[in-house]
């Protein structure tokens, strides 16, 4: 089957009845395919420089939490990045295109759509082509495109390539606490807003709604008296945590139906999202037009969602710069565990 | 022409071009075709208890205004009230319906349609049916439609009419800065977040979205020193002020992008807002879960916006009810001037 056939296929599929709601209305997010993890065992993934292409949107929480660590590991020396466009393309299929690249191409993976690579790996692949994902550039395939973990990969297995100094993400001492933690800000927040956003009945919008809030409220209780998620230092759980608070007030309040409260109304979250926000790594990745674009402007995975034509022109960005005093609770300036 | 087909043809034409859309894509209000004013003159609509009927939408603001002045004043002794349902109906054309009631007719005007007593007031009838509008059950026609002076009447003309001790809405010696003050509210926020909402294009929106929150900062700053827009006492300037206020973050910012803040982040507007929320004829008129449905679940009358079918459960209606502490500003605990 063609490319063209097997996209047309899919979203003929879709428009039927689409394959990531349950029958009660909720989302249910489609599970990864490409899940081998990277490591030194011959069934894993080589951890090697400059074989991988790590593909994102700007927009995406998912992949935005891989570049953060990949950035503030220095990965970036060793791991090259391709962007698509937050803007879904308009060709009848749900997929990501690197419209922002000249002649419209990725330079390294000679593809216009991010589908070409996940159906040349796979020629059977029938879910949503998503970013992040990981393609290996000797082989030209994707290796993996599990959201998940990947940071964790970086975190561990890539330590090799890790800057000078580089902070410890993801401490052996408290990798289950921070794994568990993670658990519950997936399933109640960072997957929590989509399930507010693509519910297809009131009870399943609200029942997510009461447990991102929920959550929301207890995290706020946390961060009063503990400057980030476990304690002092920024982890891979802040990563996670800070992906969706970014895109909260901007993108998800309205677009998602999350209009209980704005993030910028809980302080200790608001001043914690800041936190992170002007550390390097977080801020210097995060694009609030493109964040923008994507949620207002762009087609989603819900069909019953259509293209409008106005984007939304609030919030302010620059109150993200604005002072947050959370030194006062950690008592020193550092944020960072530095791996010894 | 039957009522069938005049109504059809109405809705065939707003498809093709929505007719309150200028050619730059901002919105452009119809105007009101019934203006003849209450008073003494012959030429005028006679005062008189038990001959006209007010019908409203309890989601609307332009009709809130009306229901707010004519509680405070009294006058629900002599003019009846008739209530249209905040879901508009799904009949191919714009029109409100008395869905609520039993039967699904108003009791007195015996229509389901507002439409109906507007079509056999005038056969000709053209715009869309609006409310508030005041109908000479008398006569059974639509005899005003003017919002913009409405409340000026009842707080004049029907003074014959007001309760014992009513209070003074629109004192003489205050009336043209009233007017000016009203005027100015009108074109940046009442009808503004109507150019935000109902905007074709960015430009426009984005114009009308400057315009409201310069205007809304404005007033924040004079609401600094100012319990109510003239001083120590409620007029109608506050009135017409209050009916988007106590719509805004319910309904306007998240369904006509007017996103940069909500109306609870402003001190001075919120606890203004609360301080009115509080008062009899106000809050009592409020019905946040009718304003929320016609808003966020009804059609409206520009096309391109469709029915969804969740409703946002945010944000909680409790915090209308908590302390403002206005009355510092005033020093008194009253806020009406009686007429003397």
């Amino acid at each position: 089957m063609s490319l063209k056939n097997q996209a047309t296929n899919e979203h003929t599929a879709n428009n039927k009845k689409p394959s990531e709601i349950s029958k009660d209305g909720s989302f249910a997010r489609q599970i990864n395919q490409f899940t081998i993890p990277f490591g030194t065992d011959s069934s894993e993934l080589p951890v090697e420089a400059d074989r991988y292409r790590l593909i994102w949107c700007q927009a995406c929480p998912w992949a935005h939490r891989a570049v953060i660590v990949r950035s503030i590991l220095g990965l970036d020396k060793v791991i090259s990045l391709g962007t698509v466009s937050p803007l879904r393309p308009r060709i009848g299929r749900v997929d990501w295109e690197f419209s922002l690249d000249e002649n419209g191409k990725d330079p390294v993976l000679d593809v216009q759509y991010l589908s070409e690579i996940y159906l040349k790996t796979d020629s059977s692949y029938a879910g949503r082509p998503t970013v992040p994902v990981m393609v290996d550039i000797k082989k030209m395939e994707v290796v993996n495109n599990d959201y998940f973990r990947l940071t964790n990969y970086f975190e561990t297995e890539w330590a090799l390539f890790h800057k000078e100094n580089a902070p410890d993400l993801y401490p052996e001492s408290i990798r289950e606490d921070i794994d568990a933690l993670s658990d519950v800000i997936f399933h109640d927040i960072n997957n929590g807003v989509y399930k507010c956003g693509f519910a297809h009945s009131q009870e399943a919008y609200e029942e997510a709604y009461e447990s991102l809030f929920s959550r929301l409220d207890e995290l706020e209780n946390r961060l009063a008296t503990n400057r980030f998620l476990f304690g002092d230092f920024i982890t891979d759980a802040d990563v996670r945590l800070y992906t969706t608070l970014v895109r909260f007030d901007a993108a998800y309040f309205t677009a998602f139906n999350t209009n209980r409260n704005l993030i910028r109304e809980f302080p200790n979250l608001w001043g914690y999202a800041r936190d992170l926000y002007e550390t390097p790594g977080f801020g210097d990745t995060t694009d609030f037009d493109a964040i923008k674009r994507h949620y207002h402007l762009s087609i989603t995975i819900n069909p019953d969602k259509k293209e409008v034509a106005i984007m939304p022109k609030g919030p302010e960005e620059t109150i993200w710069n604005t002072p947050h005093d959370r030194e006062r609770i950690s008592g020193k300036k550092e944020k960072f565990i530095i791996r010894s």
